[in-house]
């Protein structure tokens, strides 16, 4: 029999994101056994809430501009299913949306959560004897999922670092006689170092920054950090650092929430660069400057890896693939078979081994002192910046017709 | 009698400031004329210093690349000549370096102060009897030099500004049901808002951020500012907002460096974003995220406007060629024809109508509620973030030969 496919994003939204959408909804068009694609509007909430968009009248054209969109096109949200035997209604409360919508295949993309959410799904699903495949389709700028040896959104955050902290460093050398000695880059990555580690690509080109690399998987050591400050600013005339949102102190607190300096007063992260700058201001008294990346490293698309894109896009169809044969509880990851020149493939695993667990930087890729990467870091990151970036030709992003399916059931909560 | 040049290149950069070197360059080398072009090092400290790099020792490939370059390439300065009573001295040291390498033509690439200065210097070397020619270069991303249309590096920071807008808000508008409500960027501007006001064209796009515009020109007026975030989070279930980084209160302070919140301790410009970002936390209880671009905007070559690379160019080839026709004491100004389709020409203004005024956004530009653009505005910035952005190919900037001719005077200081 015909089913009806869900697709859901989780999560933050990376600039690849829409390029997974992209590619489930193109291939499940395809198949003679899926009948239509209806995405969850904001995610995992949708489907609890009945709210599900009709992607059939969504042109094709526009289908296949998502590959090119920012954000995530049908909404995401932050919500994390509870566990089962804490709250066994909001399971049920799914598979009673599935089975009103003839729902026989859900692929939730998004982190390690939704790995274990789908999870779930998936063996309530069979528990109430209720046919249903998932499929979690990774997707995450932290990089932190297990078994791939990439996640797509990563490589574009990547190379909007890379980019960015070769432009900034260039200029910074311009002045640096006698102005801003000290540049701060601040990057996400609240518990893995991934993204702050790929600035070390940005190494290859003149003037060789960033100097300091600072990790969330490195205890910060304000002895040994404003020595090597002094000391780059002495060797090249400047410093350029880039630092995870994540740092700790040496007692495993985030910086950004350290009281020890009265920079600023809230508990949000995302204030590790002027943290920086006030101590660098206090210790050194060398004049600095510093960038809070934030949002615009994740939804870069006119910066968006080909690389990356290209993953993201095959993540999705492999998705929809796996399900057509058969399988279930498994998410699409990437093998890398080569790093040069860089050769992959995508591989089903279980999401038993990926659901809620984090990847940390390796211990080999980071220099012995603690700022810096080593060759094996830089092998890896290469190529996953690669190929070209989009020419922005067309800004003007358009809403799509987002027609929301009539709802069969009470309304949820 | 020929003569050689000196181009020197003066306050902060903008990704484009190497375009107009590389049309200096280009075009003396075609004159008759002009034996060289000379670079000072580290700006107008660099000629001070009898720091002279001959740039007839790097390849044309070399000096076309520049075009693509971020920072300033020869190495800038914030130095500002006294007054001509105040430091006398350094009037005459310049003239003495500029006579002991036969230099007859001068060319200033910067802002109002370097007007004002190239203006002194061509005073001065009437009075001392040595023939010199001053052309001033305009290039500023602040924007505000007046007689011009435009300023060679604003069309680019614009062109960041409204790219990184329009994605950070369709980040933001995916996840607003359960994530981040209000999205802070922080740019560039410290007395004049040219380059917030620019984030209108933004809302050309879906989904028509930033809902709100924060200007150096209008004072900030905390219960109106609330009243219309609320009110834009109710409408649209987020709101985006572009503040300039030299927002003031109604006491003419600089909100970053107002005590009355204690979002953080430094008075270094840089932190309005926090600031309001503390008052969105404290007031409305908000969830919000900031961004500060900060050097990332001015250095952003990779989204660096067709329009604006082009004017650049075109200043350093016509100042050369005023240059050649005996032109003394002027800029080569952009005047705008039309704005649609955008035509536009490039004439010499006296360098008196330009030193030391710093042009305003016009009240005509401003939207009767202090928040927005109208669509003057939008008619004036549209045509300066057009044409392609550059293909990120090669990232692997090279340093330059750099090589310095040797020196004939005593040292300077």
């Amino acid at each position: 029999m015909k089913k009806n496919a869900l697709y859901a994003q989780s999560g933050g939204v990376t600039s690849v994101i829409n390029a997974s959408a992209s590619a489930v909804i193109l291939e499940a068009r395809k198949s003679k056994k899926i009948v239509k694609v209806y995405a969850a509007k904001n995610g995992i909430l949708g489907a609890l809430r009945e709210d599900l968009i009709d992607t059939s009248k969504e042109s094709k054209k526009f289908i296949e501009s998502l590959q090119f969109r920012p954000g995530g096109v049908f909404g995401s949200c932050r919500y994390k299913l509870k566990d089962i035997n804490e709250n066994l209604l909001e399971y049920e409360r799914l598979i009673e949306v599935f089975e009103a919508h003839n729902i026989g295949y859900f692929f939730y993309n998004g982190g390690n959560d939704s790995a274990d959410t789908a999870l779930k799904i998936s063996q309530i699903s069979n528990k109430l004897n209720y046919p249903l495949q998932c499929i979690a389709i990774p997707k995450t700028v932290d990089n932190d999922l297990a078994v791939t040896d990439c996640c797509p959104g990563f490589g574009s955050v990547a190379k909007y670092i890379v980019t960015s902290t070769i432009e900034a460093a260039l200029d910074v050398e311009s002045m640096c006689e006698t102005s801003t000695k000290v540049f701060i880059l601040e990057v996400m990555g609240r518990h893995a170092g991934w993204i702050a580690g790929s600035s070390c690509i940005a190494q290859e080109s003149h003037p060789n920054a960033p100097h300091i690399i600072l990790l969330p998987e490195v205890n910060f050591n304000q002895v040994k950090f404003l020595a090597k400050v002094k000391q780059m600013v002495k060797k090249n005339g400047f410093c350029v650092i880039v630092a995870s949102e994540g740092v700790k102190n040496s007692k495993g607190k985030f910086l950004a929430e350290s009281d020890s300096v009265d920079a600023f007063g809230h508990s949000q992260l995302g204030g590790v660069a002027p943290y920086l700058a006030g101590l660098i201001n206090k210790k050194l008294k060398l004049k600095n400057h510093w960038a809070v990346a934030d949002y615009l490293q994740r939804s870069a698309t006119h910066l968006s890896s080909e690389v990356d894109r290209i993953h993201a896009y095959q993540v999705g169809k492999k998705a929809v693939q796996y399900a057509m044969k058969g399988f279930n509880g498994v998410m699409p990851v990437i093998k890398r078979k080569s790093s040069s020149p860089y050769k992959w493939e995508i591989v089903p695993a279980p999401l038993k081994k990926i659901a809620n667990v984090e990847k940390k930087l390796p211990a080999g890729f980071i220099a012995s002192d603690g700022f810096g990467m080593t060759n094996k870091a830089r092998q890896y990151f290469k190529p996953l910046i690669g190929g070209k970036s989009k020419e922005i030709k067309n800004t003007n992003y358009q809403a799509g017709k987002m027609e929301m399916i009539p709802k069969k059931l009470k309304a949820w909560r």
